[in-house]
């Protein structure tokens, strides 16, 4: 296609643009800033979020560069001078960086992501950012759902043709493993990432030949090892599941599978292993879709429902539920002199404003059976706590405090650039599923839930929230 | 980045090469097949949808290849014979299709695109012509509210940073515009497309000064053609148009704006005005963003906010409230010794039984007024009605009939590839968005509202109408 790009270095809101070339314009390029992404609420009011997309900002980051193209594209705007073009041919990206890894369960307003560098680089870079850890993050938070949902049977994300776009296809399948699920049915993202490609047959396929019989049998002769039958084409359980038993006993496939695609799932998932069980089949599997989602599986089941494997589209692909994972990237600090000076936006919606400085997110986990107990974000020169005896208070709420006791605390972040050079060994996305598991597992149960979960702490050292209190006075105080 | 690519070859659903590589050995990888890509519900329960993507498909099918390592990875498989991975060295599109060109405003059931040809072929393209329609057509549907709610002030497509991934965020920005919005944020969407994109500063910009006049003052100077200074950053009242008042006086740009990111955006705007038209400054452009959507705009336009133009985010590049555009791709008819034999599936959910048989699509027109009567779906040997005399029935509800007279029809629809060769040339994005607007303006006033807009006629041919009662009637006798 003729809009693949080698680099993504232009896909970036103008503004990025019109900034840079005005810091450069200053004189200022060079300036040192530190920048936070963070995200403010969980998508489907869940109880936490899973972090994805780090990878893809590695990529991006090494990749960065402005092509001849590109600078030829940015002249004819009439708008930026000649010396900032000739600036940006040796553009690339010298920050430091430090991430929260892929797969971890994250909360609001924790620094996913802090950038440190000269400004024209660290402000360039936001949209980038933005667009792919928010993409990623809401797939893998929501596969995540629907796969707690599922109750250990397979969850298989076949959303390709629902996605929006060739990327959200691709990366979005890849988070969906990330987040729980066993496969996908997107070729290209097992080609690319490893990630176990899987599908049998469409309507189409049993409609090309004189009956659903010759159809399934063909089927069944040339994929003797992994012979799953679409049944819905015509009728399920008068047609589809008689041929499937029939060409199953005459054929004997090593692994057996139905797949019903329509209909009231529930019914006919029991009726189709009533009937399978009655033919004496009893390793066949089950496969449904057709509109799931983390509420249609749960409530399946609930009914008992007879399926082995569930395969997710739209629903998940595009988090039909809410599809946005808001993200944003704020200035947090700049150097002065070489003294590092805490930045914070007050605005007019309460939840917008920032947290100040330059700052770091420990995890506290309880010593008695290793679950989590809270976050607390502090500012980066303060040190871990390792004392037995550690007080937390709300930010908002002060009064409510909680003294911990017989814990352990672990720096949430890596560092992922040193002054450009990737000094971060990427996972493989296995590695980073199995992560993912782990870390959940030590997340309080009511987490999981998708109803009221709790609201988890996360909380600002005693410092931070002062440095913050003590902004918020400065600002407001300025226009009274 | 790693993972771009030259062609999308290997985006597809894994179901399709199985299938592909059954109709190989079955012997019949050539047999002539007829698929229509439709879809069954308009987004957000609106009066029609946008159909758009199919430049991206054009190319797509034109750069159709499995290269060797795309080969290498399908052997891995062991599932595949090397007779096909063979066959598969010389695969390319050499297929005849039909499409709806983009721009045009469609409804439930009309067949976007018809493609006819080799059954591998045919079937192969499934996932990526689902994707690439369902995807563009989703976000110029939604544009194109979000613009009528707008009511002729300018919408612009801000919505990168929250788009799943790049091609949603690139694609995106086009379909966007196709439907409406006057320019988008997305840099490598005006490089690639020729979309004007647009952009001033963020936050960051106006935090990186001593003070909110530096940095306006910093930005006038330098960009004194077009200034447009985010007043949000501290208090938009008591510091952003005071410190904007003064910039404007002392540097006094050609064009002037103010942007409001936050807070109550109705209210901030008639104060915003007020204090602006007091200062003299009256040719000043109020630009609002903050998660608007066509409901937003609606509501604070009725309440009369003083705004030029909306920056519109996230519920527009993921069409939030409906981000699933449900195209489907069914088989639709096979050649069967030369004669073409009509296909359809029948379904537990009688919204999913298809339309049968080789297809073509009719809009009709009053010739009073120019504007739509209904569709007509019909054969593909019919001929457009030109007489002055049809009558139209819902394909459903019989006794609904309608006598049309004083009308005239047009082929709604154009051929693009005759034997793998595009025999269409391709308009620019600019036509096609003009191309929209005129046909939207041949639509009944009635389908333009958002809350329960009319159900818009397609009706069925006679002929065809008969044809699919019959194979309804005959598929279900064989259960009976």
């Amino acid at each position: 296609m003729r809009d693949t790009h080698d680099n993504m270095t232009m896909l970036t809101d103008f503004y990025e643009l019109t900034m840079i070339n005005g810091y450069f314009e200053s004189g200022v390029p060079e300036s040192i800033a530190y920048f936070d992404l963070f995200f403010r609420e969980i998508p489907d009011k869940g109880g936490f979020a899973i972090v994805a997309g780090l990878e893809q900002v590695v990529d991006y980051l090494q990749n960065l560069k402005f092509t001849e193209n590109d600078i030829d594209f940015l002249r004819a705007k009439k708008i930026f001078k000649e010396d900032f073009l000739e600036y940006l041919k040796d553009f690339k990206f010298t920050c430091d960086m430090w991430a929260i890894p892929e797969g971890t369960p994250v909360f609001p307003g924790e620094p996913l992501i802090t950038v440190k560098g000269p400004i024209v680089q660290a402000q360039f870079v936001e949209t980038m950012l933005l667009l792919l850890i928010n993409h990623q993050s809401l797939i893998a938070t929501k596969a995540n759902r629907i796969v707690r949902a599922a109750g250990g049977r397979g969850v298989m994300e076949f959303g390709t043709r629902r996605a929006h776009g060739a990327s959200a296809a691709i990366y979005g399948a890849r988070a969906a493993y990330i987040g729980g699920c066993v496969g996908t049915a997107c070729t290209i993202t097992d080609r690319d990432h490893g990630i176990e490609s899987l599908g049998t047959m469409a309507h189409s396929w049993v409609q090309m030949f004189p009956s659903e019989y010759e159809a399934f049998r063909t089927y069944a002769e040339i994929y003797p090892d992994n012979c799953t039958l679409l049944v819905d084409t015509y009728d399920v359980l008068k047609s589809g599941i008689p041929n499937a038993i029939r060409v199953f006993r005459e054929m004997q496939p090593k692994k057996m599978g139905i797949r019903i695609d329509s209909g009231d799932v529930t019914y006919l998932s029991k009726s189709a292993r009533t009937m399978l069980n009655a033919a004496g089949i009893d390793d066949c599997s089950i496969v449904v879709s057709n509109s799931l989602d983390e509420y249609v599986i749960r409530d399946v089941i609930s009914q008992g429902a007879q399926i082995d494997f569930f395969g997710v589209g739209e629903r998940l692909i595009t988090s039909k539920s809410d599809p946005v994972f808001g993200g944003v990237y704020k200035l947090a600090a700049i150097d002065v002199d070489g003294v590092c000076v805490p930045k914070m936006k007050i605005s007019e919606n309460v939840g917008k404003i920032t947290i100040p400085g330059f700052k770091r997110v420990f995890r506290l986990y309880s010593k008695r059976n290793n679950r989590v107990v809270a976050d607390v974000i502090a500012l980066n020169h303060e040190s871990l706590p390792d004392d037995e005896y550690f007080e937390i208070f709300d930010p908002a709420f002060t009064w409510k405090r909680k003294r911990l006791t017989d814990f352990y605390a672990k720096d949430l972040r890596v560092q992922v650039f040193d002054k450009g050079r990737c000094v971060y060994e990427l996972p493989d996305v296995d590695s980073i599923r199995t992560y993912c598991k782990t870390q959940i597992d030590t997340l309080w149960e009511e987490s999981l839930r998708f109803e009221n979960p709790p609201i988890y702490y996360v909380d600002l050292s005693r410092e931070l929230w002062l440095l913050r209190n003590r902004l918020i006075a400065e600002y407001s105080g300025a226009f009274e």
